[in-house]
C-alpha cells in the first residue's frame, strides 16, 4: 500500500513553519504497513494543488493533504477539493453546532468566518475534529483510491490521523501491519560505529534493511522488514538487534522514542533514587529535559539555573576563593555545584554543568565550547571536560546530553566507557 | 527565479527525523527573492533520485538537494548524482587533509569510510564543508540550471547555504532581494483577530499578500510584496504594518524572529534591570527559553524548578502553612515563590508558575491544564490563573510564554489588556 503526503501553506515553502505533520503522518502509516512514497510541500494555490494531486494519483493508494483549512483568505485547500471532485459546499450541522459550543465556552464570538468552518463538500465523509473548528474530509476517488484532508494545526491533525483516519483505512485495504524496530546509541561516533558493526551488518538476513539516522541526541539505528509475515520479522530483528546489543551494550540507551534522559529517569524510577540539578552553561534545559516527561515528580527534586556567580554562591555554596582562583568554568566549581545542590535539595544524585556556550565569552585557555560535567553521587563526585564547537543552541544540547549520559554510566558503574561528543 | 528542495532519506519519509532543512533555506531564499516552488521529500533510492530531477528540473532554475552524503552504506546521492552527471568520482585533496585533521583533533580514527568521504564526481565545484566529513557539491547543467547537494546534517547544511550558495547564487543569477515581512502577535485568538483586523486586510495594496501563520507560541502575520522594487515593496509593507501597530497595540511583540522572550529580553536590557525565575510546573522551560538567547547573562541571574515542595520552602521561602492551606497550585504560592525567588537573586523581576502539566495529578476542583503565574517586580506583585487542555508539553509551552508575556504587560504597566490563551 502506498501512500503520499502533500502539505499546503506558503508557510511552509517560505520556510516560517517546520513541517512536523509529514513526519507525524509517516510514522503512523509506517506502523500499519503503509509506505510513503513521497511528501511534498505545495503553496496555497488552487492550480498547483490540482496539478500535484493529477500527478501523484496514477502512483498512489492514499494521498493525504494538511493544511489550507483555516478560517481565513488564504486558505484555499477546501474549495479546491470541491472543484477538483466536483461536490458543493454544504452546511454540516454537527460541525455547525460543535464549534458554536466550542466558541461559546472560549468566550469566542461565532462570526461568519467560523461558520463557514462548517460548510463541507457535499460528496466527503466528514470526520469530525474535536480540537478545532475545521473537520477532516474523505474522499473516495471513482478507482478506488482514498484523498483525505486534514487541518494543518498538529494536534487536530494527530488526532484525526489516529482515531479516524487509520482505523477507517486499515479497513478498507485489509491492511497487515509491517515491522520496523530502532535502537537508540549515544556516545560512539557514526563512522566508528560503521567500523565496529560492519560484520554484523554483513550478516543481516537479506529482508532486513538497515539505516543510520544520526541526530545531536546520539545515533539511532532503524531495522526494517519488508515482505516477510510480521511475526517472522519481528523475530529476524530481534534476533539482530541481541547480537547487536553483545557488541557495543555500554552505548545502547533502549528502543523506540527512548533517549538517554527517559533511560535514566527509569533507573532512578526502579531504583527510588532522587535527582537534583544544578546549571550553568546549559541554562534548564536538564531540567526541563526530565520534567517534560510525565512521572518526574517521582524522582525530580530540584533545579538551580545559576547563571550569576552570585547564584553560585549562595543557592549552591560554590566557594568565592574557588571562583577566583580557577574561575567559573572549571572541574572545581562543576563539582561544588553538583555537591551543592545535592545537598541542598538532599538528592541522592545530582548533575552540574558549567561551560562557555557562546558566540562570545571565550578565551584562549576556555574557548567557546569548553564545557564542564560533574555527577555528585552517593560514591563521591566525578567530573568530565567536554569540547564542543562555536554554535550556542548546539552546544546546549550537547552538552545536556552528555550531561546525563555520565549520569548514566555512574548509575551503571562504568566510568572507563569512551565518551564520544562527535556524531561524525 | 524558481527553486525546487529535495531533501533526501528514507528517514524522512517513515517520519524518524523532522525535516528542518527546508524550512532554513525557504528562509533563506526568500531573503534573496528566490521563490521555492516545491519542497519534496524522498527515499534513498538512486532511481526516484534520477526521476525526481528530471520531474522538477524542466519547471525550476535552481535544485538544492539534502541529505545522503554520510559514511555508510544507506547513503547514495553522491553515487547518483555522478552517474546523473556522467562524473568519475576522485579525490579532494583539500577535503581528504581537512577531515584527516578533523578526526585527529577529536580521537577519531581515519577509517576507510572516512577516507570515501573526500571522493567528489570530477564535473563538480566542491564547495568546503568545515564542520563535518562531507562537502557540498555544485553541478552547472548544460542548459544554466544550477544543482546543488548539501549534507543533511543541519548545522553543516546551514552554513554551507549562507557561506558557499547563496554568495555564488547571487552572483550567478544577479538577484535582486525580494520583500517579505513577518509581525508577531500574542495574546488574540485567530478568528477574533481576523474580525478586528478585517477592514485593514480588505485596504491593503493589491501587490501586498497576508498570511496568517498560528502555532503555540501566538499568531505571525506576514506581508509579502510581488513585483515591485525592493525599497517601494518595504514602503508599503511598513506603512501597512504601521497601520496595524494602531489598530492592535497590546498584541504586537515585534517583527520577524522576534518572540515574547526577546521582547522582553530587550526591554529588560534596555532598562538595565534584571531577571529571576521559580518554575513548577513549566520544569526550567522559562529559564532554557532566555538562557537559550545569547547575552543572557547581561539580565538573566537564576531560576530555580522547584519541583518538590521542599525545594519551594528551602530555596525560594514558600510558608509551609500556605502549601497546606492552600495547596501547591495556588495564587498564594504562585506569588511566594516569585517573592521569593526576587529576594534570594536579588533581581528586578521574577516570574512564577505552579500548575498541572498532566497528564495524571489534577483534581475536579483543579483539573490538569490548571496553572498559576505570578510577576513580583518593584511595584509589587500580580498573579493570574489559567486553564489549559490535557496535554503536557503543550501545557508546558503555553504556559511559558503566557508567564513571559505578564512580565510584559507588567514591563509596559498595562495588566488591563485580556490575554487569551486560545489560538483559534
Amino acid at each position: 500500500m502506498r501512500a503520499t503526503i502533500i502539505t499546503i501553506g506558503d508557510e511552509l515553502l517560505i520556510g516560517q513553519v517546520v513541517d512536523t505533520n509529514s513526519c507525524f503522518i509517516g510514522r503512523k502509516f509506517g506502523d500499519c504497513g503503509i509506505r510513503i512514497i513521497e511528501r511534498c510541500s505545495i503553496g496555497d494555490d488552487a492550480e498547483t494543488i490540482i496539478a500535484t494531486l493529477d500527478r501523484v494519483l496514477p502512483t498512489t493508494d492514499i494521498v493525504v493533504i494538511t493544511g489550507g483549512l483555516g478560517p481565513t483568505k488564504d486558505d484555499l485547500t477546501k474549495h479546491t477539493l470541491a472543484r477538483y471532485f466536483g461536490c458543493e459546499l454544504v452546511r454540516d450541522q454537527a460541525t455547525y453546532q460543535f464549534v458554536e459550543q466550542m466558541l461559546a465556552r472560549r468566550g469566542i464570538e461565532f462570526n461568519e468566518l467560523n461558520k463557514a468552518q462548517a460548510l463541507v463538500p457535499d460528496g466527503c465523509t466528514v470526520l469530525p475534529n474535536r480540537n478545532g473548528t475545521a473537520p477532516g474530509m474523505w474522499f473516495d476517488t471513482t478507482d478506488g483510491k482514498v484523498v483525505v484532508s486534514l487541518p494543518g494545526v498538529p494536534f487536530e491533525m494527530e488526532e484525526l490521523i489516529t482515531d479516524k483516519v487509520i482505523p477507517r483505512l486499515i479497513e478498507r485495504f485489509e491492511l497487515r501491519t509491517n515491522v520496523h524496530k530502532t535502537i537508540i546509541t549515544f556516545g560512539m561516533a557514526e563512522s566508528v560505529m560503521a567500523a565496529t558493526i560492519a560484520d554484523w551488518e554483513d550478516a543481516l538476513p537479506k529482508q532486513l534493511h538497515l539505516a543510520y539516522l544520526p541526530n545531536a541526541k546520539g545515533i539511532r539505528l532503524r531495522l526494517s522488514c519488508y515482505d516477510v509475515e510480521r511475526e517472522e520479522g519481528l523475530l529476524m530483528i530481534n534476533k539482530a538487534f541481541s547480537e547487536l546489543e553483545r557488541i557495543i551494550p555500554d552505548y545502547i540507551m533502549g528502543y523506540e522514542d527512548a533517549s538517554v534522559a527517559e533511560e535514566v529517569a527509569k533507573m532512578l524510577c526502579e531504583r527510588g533514587a532522587t535527582l537534583a540539578v544544578a546549571e550553568s552553561c546549559t541554562g534548564g534545559r536538564i531540567a526541563s529535559t526530565f520534567t517534560s516527561m510525565a512521572g518526574a515528580s517521582e524522582y525530580f527534586l530540584c533545579g538551580v539555573v545559576s547563571y550569576a556567580n552570585s547564584a553560585k554562591q549562595n543557592l549552591l555554596g560554590v566557594r568565592s576563593e574557588t571562583l577566583e582562583q580557577h574561575g567559573a568554568v572549571s572541574r572545581q566549581v562543576a563539582e561544588q555545584m553538583a555537591e551543592g545542590v545535592r545537598q541542598t535539595a538532599g538528592s541522592d544524585y545530582a548533575i552540574a554543568t558549567t561551560g562557555i556556550a557562546g558566540p562570545s565569552g571565550g578565551s584562549d585557555a576556555k574557548p567557546v565550547g569548553t564545557v564542564w560535567i560533574a555527577i555528585a553521587s552517593p560514591k563521591g563526585t566525578v567530573s568530565r571536560k567536554m569540547t564542543y564547537g562555536r554554535i550556542r543552541t548546539q552546544n546546549i544540547e550537547r552538552a545536556s546530553t552528555t550531561a546525563i549520559n555520565l549520569l548514566r554510566l555512574v548509575l551503571l558503574d562504568k566510568l572507563d566507557t569512551v565518551m564520544s561528543d562527535a556524531i561524525l
